[in-house]
Order: structure tokens, then C-alpha cells, then sequence
């Protein structure tokens, strides 16, 4: 593969999504970064607002019209839902491949995703031919599509810590929980005051019981994986750190299995996701700016209720770095291509 | 009540809730501190120690022979588990009454203490006589107790949450779920690798999951409550803040209710609980520093899972808090006496 | 004084000064709190918004215009720089005595303030009668004072740990150095990226180098104490806390001078300022709610370099327990009335 | 250099800046970790106790005797003070190299080392041969060296920031202040009260005023570059942060110059030290991770007093990362070699 270069742009640099893109991107050793658009910050030096990328990124934050995203290869949107969705058509005619970070093309019932984003979708039809990138599912699709729906954050912790059981068909599809925590990155680089430091910090706090937007995701994903849609009860929870997601999954078994080995099994091979011993608790930090999910599967006093605990970094696994790992199957490059980053611990 | 004043003795204070119960004591207007036992800090001022009782402790740490406890009229053991044990019956016999922070007293079953607590019992005779003391629950008993078994920090979460629905029988029994979130000080102050802030901060893990020593207490607890055994899965987390629980609670309805109004009833005159507007999430900070315990109550999108928030200050009310409203039971004072503290927010 | 209650209004108090004073009002002996006042919040209960509040402040938020104010004896301002100065001279003229925790009468050279804070002053007049008030220099002007311009937290720590110094006129007057760290409740509940959890938490830095707005509010102070202009360089922090200014402060030393008998004679007699023993770290947890400042001073290695380190709750001492304590000594109240908490530690 | 292969040793590979080499050593092109030792850990994973290394670092810690370290190019002490020094004449005398990340040969002053370090050096010839390896000052030496002491976090950077002004003759040596500010990683991975994260976490203190082991080294290499001996105030901080050191250095100008450009000159072509724009302000997050140094100088309000703002990744350009820097060096591999890594920013 040696040789080969990427041409990437993107559309949205200035949140977390896109700084840890630049991150990744500027360490990767077959993308060349050819543009990163802000229409608010257009001729800010990108290191300017990211002090971390001196020296690594020399881009300036461009205008869309004026930098180019047609003669890329590849255009990560990392932006707001809703914006990917207007810009898709244009560039997926100029044969530009997409790679979406946010949630436009992740939901393939669109009056469901016009429900729950309160927006009328731009471009259904872009729906239809997205592929929802877990590349632990559906890495062939990923290596052709024209079109990436990256998964969210949460959807990627919770599917990958329920879709050995759920393949397996041994657990009640009717009581699913999904109880999660995620550091305060995951919601965004936003000027909101709930998320300020003297808010959010030394601070714990569920959300969105009600409903919140990555259940009908991760919904779609397990019912993929059943076979049949499934009830899910998903509690997401705002924890005092900057990164990672853990989440405490819930499922009553209905038949005898050896969890351990079917979850080995599952993940044998996977570069990315980690199954570790019998008895372990993953630590989110174990996982801090790599682009791994670890998980461990629990039967407590070896009743029939099964824990599975799941960790990953919200912006690696959780967005940037999945977003990557789609770029290389689309690209035929290595899957760990600049993404062999250990996780910075302590 | 006024003019009355309690001579208080306790052992053991060089940990969180030895501490914590000076900063209540300190400023219990019925309360006169006699003496704070350590056999390895005996001689230093106490406040040297904690310099947040400066000008508001005087006393040195004393030798436990020296301390004049018999002469109290109730000595508190903020004590590893394993010591009040030792010491009561002499106490006891000297008309002292007392109330065990630890978890001595906590388990009727003393067979099933011994395996989780991995020691002998060396006076099962107390823990017949012991009350268990969570005022919501038995106020009654409380007042006229001689031993009392102050609850753990978990217990009081997930019983307080719990409580309204076994007791109103609306929920199955066999498939509860507890998954409880905890700040750092819960482990206590103690010299250990794992809970170092470079290791405990910016981190999430959950730990315990085969099996936690407050998973027999809980269902203790629950049994009474529902007035058959239970089957309850625990899982507690660690979460980067130095104090606060949040458990998160799942049941599964067997028959209709109007779950907010049940909670309401049930604490209605509760000094200490306050079930929170339907579709609140209560945060941690929301009781730091104070002895509430804050609950919501949820079924997200109608369905049959009824989801409880319950968030308390580990070291109030999950602990010195508590013990101090015992306190107050048993020697007929208003029973906010000395605990009437406002959250510390931000 | 038992009997006497003073009647409280609020102006603004949806920051954190606002809660912090409702927390500390809410458990005075004499006061009455009757308006607290937000015209964008007008309407919602404060405890909605501080859930901390719950069951000890029962008010909602009104229109300053129906707030009856005027009938107060007394309101704090606890809004933004440049709104007290419009509103203070009807209030005073009603009769009413106002206390600013803005800086709008902190400094005396009006041109002055106008430079630093870029707007023009509203009310020169009360400027020139208004008390700067730090206790612990002018307390018999505070008692009569009808217009109070309660200290900003920077300048509370560094002039409490500077003037036993500047007042023996024993050091250099012309090389002062104070070297400040904030938590991040000091840039106030203002929804701003560069104070986001995921942006504040887990780093450190400077700010303001070139120039702070408090560094005119010290220097006054210090020339004051000194009978003459000082030569100060003042750089703040910010930190990864939520509540607690530290100072390290430098001074050359011009004679000899027992220096810990100096420090502990300046602050005899003060209930708020705790000289710690020789040899002490004063840590900022030990004041975290407290209005306590703490300090110790040092010679390192005996040469001619002072450090003072000073601690104080930016919050507490810093801005709304000063605030009561003022206002204890503008009613004839106990200087230490509701204010007698002992700090959270841990 | 493409080809070349380093054999390396690490001994003592259980604190934190052992896991910090494990971390760069794993990603670095030419490096072959042959063994690690542990006397307490033999024979268990690296990666069971540090859950990031796994699929990245496959040895166990074996016990020193068996390691063969003899056998390795270059050995790394991770050790405690005073274990390198009984371990480098028979390893040197085997033709292996040494780094040592502890202080045993920093001190050419054995007597003085002696003092600060409370115990007698055990091979005072080896310090006398040592290169204090601070490859900015001098890269030369370092190339050439058998034993390598490499610098302490606190020294590399406050000498990185003060060593323009030293070099240029243009401060007053004898007034100079260093107030420095710590995350808790700096106070290692040890089972001690104090850096618990319920201790440290939301708490900020001074400490070692009287005293740092740190202030010799700094004054050494000062004097170093001064051709004088300096007169230095140092004062540590202790920051709640896992990683990262401030350093904010005052000294008094005695002629005038162009700071901005004094500094940038001097650091022309460094790799590893990036001098900010005129009016900057470095976050420690900036190098999270990372093994730059970035500085900032000011001059406040035109003053006479230069402030500068120096910021290191406390166990990268402080510890394990510069380490790897002076390995590269020592066999000839490019200097930042393994040592790419971008700031992990959030």
C-alpha cells in the first residue's frame, strides 16, 4: 500500500470531531490534508484555535465555496446534524466519497430520523444508498460505498457490547437494557452552560431518559443483528471526565451459552475490539485516544441476567477514529493505518 | 429540645466519615464532642489533620483507653469493619449507646456476614439486638435502640429508590437491577493504588460485578420491603468525583400505577427525601454537603420498565449524615437537628 | 441581636454569586429574603434552576421593576460589571443600602475605571462615597457605609496575604509579584467554550498577563496599606477546580522581621483570617464553602524572598460570604452570623 | 536509519514513567523492547496491570537476574532514587548504555546530592562521567554518553524557560523566582494519602516551600548557563490534573532586548520547543501526551519584570519522553524518532 495518498477535506473543523480528525489525519501515513472548512473561522490557522497541532497542521480554516472539496477523494463532514445532508449530493455527483459524522444518514427510516432530528431530510435518497459504517458488521459494504453513515458514540459502545448475544439468539429481545456514561466531550465544543466546568465537574448526572437520539440507532442495529426489532430501555449518563463512553449492558439469558467464548469468538480477528479476560472491568482510559472498544461479559453469582461492560473514547471509536477505519476500507488501505495509537494512560 | 446536650464520643476518626461527622458535630447545636479515638494519631490535634475544622475542633486524637467513651451518652465507630464489634458489648453494659458506621451490625444473617466480611462475628448476640437504621423505614425502633447498624452508602440509594414499588407490590421481583454509580471518597482514605487521582480521575469503570459486599445489605433490605426474598443484580461503577452516588434503577411493572404519585405519598413528611417533578434528573451536587436524598421517576417512551434516579452525598446521608439523623432519633431531638446544611452548587 | 431580621432584595442572581449568597442567606439567623430579581428568568422558581435550593428557598425569580426593592434594607448586586451603577442611586435615595459584589465602586480613580472595564461610569457621585470593603481593613467604615463595593476575589486573597508586609513597611515596594490561581467558578456561569468541562478540566494556564482587571483593584489596595504607589506584577491562573483561589505571593524583604509573630499579630482577633502555623501549605479545600482566608508565610532556605501563600473559596470570602459579612456589620449583626460553615473536605 | 534495531531494558517498569516509555517504546520504529523488570511483579503481564498496552506490549516482568539485561543496547532506569546507581558500573562494564530516569546522577555535586537525597552515593565516579542530558543545552555530549541522568520534570522546564535570559546576560541573576504548578502523575504511583484523587482532586496547595530536591538541579543547570552561580526562589504547586507541568518564571530585566526574538532564536530548529507568538498563553494540554515544550514570554504592562509561561507533559518531555529524545541521540536515529505523537487535545 505504501505510495498510495489519500486526498481528504473537511467540512467542519472547528469541534471535537474535527480536531481529533486532524489529529489522527495528521499522523496518518497515506492521507494528505488538503482542506478544513469553517465558514465562521475561514483564515484562522487551524493550530491557531488548537494549540496541540502546532507544528503537525499548517492548514487555515477555509470558506466551503473556496476550498476545493470537489477534487478530494474523501470529505469528512464534521459538522452539526443536518448539514451533511445539504452538501452530500453535489460532491457524491463529483465523485467524491462521503464520510458523515453526524447523524444524517444513520437512521434509514426517514420519516423515524425526521421525528427525532426535527428537520426535513434533505436527501432521502442518499439514505437508501448509505451504509451504516460498524465495520465490525458490514466491513464489505463499507470497502464500496459511496456514502458513510459513521455511528454515533453510544450506538457504537452499546451495539458492539450486544451483538454477540444478539447474533447468538440467546437472550430475552424484550428486556434489553443499555445504561451508559459518557465524558462531557460528547456533547460537543458547544457554549452551553450545563456543560461548563464548574457545572459538569465533580458532578453526576443522567439525561434523556424521556428519549434520546441515539436510541432509534441503536435500536436499528440490534434489530439487524436479531433478526426482529427489540425493546431497549437506553439511560444515558453525564460523567466528570473529558473522554470516553462506558456502557453497562443488561440482557436476560434464555439458554445456556459459554458468554466468554462467544465473545472471543465473535471479535476473533477484529483489530479493534478487545475481549478481555473473564472477570475484568474495562477502564475508559484504557481506551483514551485510541481507537479501541474493550468489553467484558459478566454472569454475576451465575445468574441469568448477563452484564456486558463496554468501553471506548467517543471521539476515536466513537467518531473520529471509526471514521478513519472506514476510510481505509474504502480505500483499500491497511484497517489500522494511522490508528495505532496507544491509549494515554495514566 | 432546647438545653439539651449529648455527649458524643467517636472511634476511629482519621477517615471520610470520621471527618465528615466532626464537620456535622461541629455544628450540631445539641451535641458536645467528648472524644475522637486513634490509636495511631493519638496526641495530634485533630484539625492538623483536616485543617477545615481549624477553629471549629479543639480536641487531640486520644488513646481509646484514655477517651472516657464510657462516659458518653453515644459513641459512634467510624472504624473499619471488624472493630465495633470488639468494642460495643463492654460500651453496651456501660449504658453507652452506640452507632456502628461500619457494617458489623448491618447483616441479620450472621453466617452469611461472616462469608461476605470474611471473618468470625465476635458478638452475634448485638446483631439480633442491632437495629437497622435507615429512619425512613423503622423511625420507631431507632428511637428506643440501643445498637444501631447505620446503613451503607449504597443500601440508602437503592433502598430509598426501591422502596415505594415493593412495598406497593407493583413491580417483579425476581428481575431488578441496581446499577449505582459512586465518587472516589466511597472507597475511603486509605493508601491504595487504584483510587490515586492520577488513576481515578478522568477514568470510568465499573468494579465488584461477580460480587460486592453491599449486594446482601441491599437485598436485605429489599426482602423486608417486599416481604419475600428478591433477585437484584448490583453493579457499582467508580466515577471521577469525590462525592455523590447515582443509582439508576431498573423494575419491570407487573401491574398499573401512577408512579409519581406513589413516590410522593410514600415521603410525604420525609424530611430528608424529595422525590423530584416528574421527568427531573437529579444530579449529584444537588446533595453535596447535605443529607437529602433526591429521586425521580421514570418510564421511558410508556413502556414497562420503570427507571429510578436516586442520587445521595455518600458521606451525609449514605453515612455521618445518617448517623447523626439516628442520632437525633434516639435522644428525642428534631430530627434536622445540626443537618439543615444547604448543597454546596457549583 | 436575637430578634432583629434585615430585609434582603437580589439583583441578578442566576450566577454563581447569586446562588452563593441565596446558600449562605437562606441559613442566617436574620435575614429575610425577599425578591430575588432576573429579567430574562422572571417567572421560574430559583430551586428550579438550583436544585441544591430545594425545600430552603422558596422564591422565584421576579421583575426588578414589581420586586419591590425599594422597600429592602438592604440589596446586594450580584450582576455583571456596569449594572449596579445605573440602579444604586434611587435605591440609596429610597433609603436603601447596597451592597455591589460587582466592581462598579471598587476604584476610586473614576478614569481609571473606565480604562480597565471600557465603559463610561454611571454614577461618579457614589463612587466617591462608596466603601471599599475588606473587614479586615476598614470595619468602622463598613458599619455606617450606605454603598458598599465588596472586594473582587483576586484582590481579597492577595491583599489579605500582602498587608501585614505592606503595613510594617518591610519590603520592596517596587518588585511584587503575585502569582494567582483560580478555579473555574471565578469566569462566573457564563456559557463560554473556553470554560467548558471538556475545555477547563485536566489542564492549567495563564491568562490575562498583559493586563487584569483586578490588578488596579490591588494596586489600590496596596498603596493604601503602603502610604504609597506600589510596582505589583500580577499574573492569574486558571485551574482545574471548581471553587478556591490560591496566591503565591513574592516580596523582597527590607529589613528583619520576625515574620510568622507578624502575621499572626496583624490578624488577631479576626474570625475570617486563620494564620496557619510556621511551615504550613495552606490547601483550598480547607475553605471550600467557608469564608475563611487562609495563610501561611515563608522565608525559603532563609534568604530574602517572602512567600505568602493565601487561600480563600473565590466564591465565599471572595465574593457572597463577604458579601454577609459586610452586610453583618451594616446591621450591627454578629460579624460571624450565618456564617459559621465549616468547609467540605474532602 | 532505516534497518537499525535498539535493544532495550527498562528497569522498574511499574510506575508511571515506566508505563510512559512502555507507551513510546511500543510505537517507535527502531527500538525492541527485550525486557522489563520488576522484583514484586515477576512473572505477571505488563499489560494486566496497565490494560493500555494490550495487543501492543506482549512481555511479563521478569525478575532482574533473568532479564539479561547485559545483553541490551541500552538500559532505562524507571526506578526510585538510588537503585540506578547500585545497578550502572556492572551494566557499563558490560558495554550497555544507561538512561536514568531517577536523580542519582543529575547532582555533580555529590556531597550536595547527598544532602537533598539523604543517602550515600554509590558510585560517585559514574556521576562524575554522567551527561546531565538536556539535549538542548547539549545534544554534543549526550551522543557520545555511557551514562545518561536524565533531567526531572520540574527542571526541564523551568531551565527551558529561563535559559534564553541566562544565556543573554540580560536579568538579574540574582533575583530570580520559578512558582511552578504540577499534575498529580509528578508525585508517582504510590500508595500515599495524599495524592488520593478524594485529596487532590478539586484542591490546589504549595508545597516544599521550605525545600524542593528539584531546586539544586535547576540552580546547577542555571549557573550552568549563566557562568555563575543564580540566587532562585522555587515553589511547586500541586495542580488537580493527571499530567502536565506550568511553569511561570519571573526575573528582572537589567538591560533591554527583544524578548521575542532572543527566544526564538534560540530555539531555531529545535524539534521539541515551540516558542509561542508574541501575547500567548501555553495550555498544558497543549503537549498532553506529547514531548514538546511550549513557551511564551511577556513583559507585562512594559515593566521591568519578564514573565515566562513554559509548559511540558510532566512524563514525556519531563521523564519518558525525553528519555527516548537522548536515546536517539545516543545511536545516532533521528531525534524525534517515536516521539511524533500529537497532543491529545481534548
Amino acid at each position: 500500500m505504501t505510495g498510495k495518498t489519500i486526498k481528504v477535506g473537511i467540512v467542519g473543523g472547528t469541534g471535537y470531531t474535527g480536531v481529533e480528525l486532524l489529529r489522527l489525519l495528521a499522523q496518518h501515513p497515506h492521507s494528505e490534508l488538503r482542506a478544513i472548512t469553517s465558514r465562521k473561522e475561514a483564515g484562522m490557522a487551524v493550530a491557531e484555535m488548537f494549540p496541540n497541532l502546532r507544528g503537525h497542521v499548517d492548514l487555515k480554516f477555509s470558506e466551503p465555496a473556496a476550498a476545493g472539496l470537489d477534487k478530494c477523494d474523501v470529505v469528512f463532514f464534521a459538522t452539526p446534524n443536518g448539514v451533511a445532508m445539504q452538501e452530500a449530493r453535489a460532491l457524491v455527483d463529483a465523485g467524491v466519497r462521503i464520510v458523515d459524522l453526524a447523524a444524517d444518514f444513520r437512521i434509514r427510516d426517514v420519516a423515524m430520523w425526521e421525528h427525532w432530528y426535527k428537520m426535513k431530510h434533505a436527501c432521502p435518497e442518499l439514505v437508501a444508498e448509505a451504509v451504516y459504517a460498524l465495520p465490525e458488521v458490514n466491513r464489505e459494504q463499507i470497502r464500496k460505498a459511496r456514502v458513510i453513515a459513521n455511528p454515533g458514540c453510544y450506538p457504537t459502545a452499546v451495539q458492539l457490547g450486544f451483538l454477540p448475544l444478539l447474533e447468538a439468539g440467546c437472550v430475552d429481545l424484550d428486556h434489553l437494557i443499555a445504561d451508559a456514561k459518557s465524558g462531557v466531550s460528547g456533547a460537543g465544543r458547544k457554549a452551553e452552560t450545563h456543560i461548563l466546568h464548574a457545572e459538569a465537574s465533580d458532578n453526576f448526572k443522567a439525561y434523556g431518559v424521556p428519549g434520546h437520539r441515539h436510541h432509534p440507532e441503536i435500536a436499528q442495529g440490534l434489530a439487524r443483528a436479531a433478526g426482529r426489532d427489540v425493546s431497549l430501555v437506553f439511560v444515558p449518563h453525564l460523567t466528570p471526565m473529558i473522554r470516553g463512553i462506558h456502557a453497562t449492558l443488561y440482557a436476560q439469558l434464555t439458554k445456556q451459552v459459554d458468554l466468554q467464548a462467544l465473545y472471543e469468538k465473535r471479535y476473533a480477528g477484529e483489530a479493534f475490539v478487545d475481549v478481555m479476560p473473564a472477570g475484568s472491568h474495562p477502564e475508559t482510559r484504557s481506551v483514551r485516544g485510541a481507537n479501541h472498544c474493550r468489553i467484558a461479559v459478566h454472569r454475576p453469582q451465575g445468574g441469568n441476567t448477563v452484564v456486558v461492560l463496554s468501553v471506548i473514547d467517543n471521539l476515536v471509536k466513537g467518531a473520529a477514529g471509526q471514521a478513519v477505519q472506514n476510510m481505509n476500507l474504502m480505500f483499500g488501505l491497511d484497517e489500522d493505518a494511522g490508528l495505532k495509537q496507544v491509549a494515554l494512560l495514566p
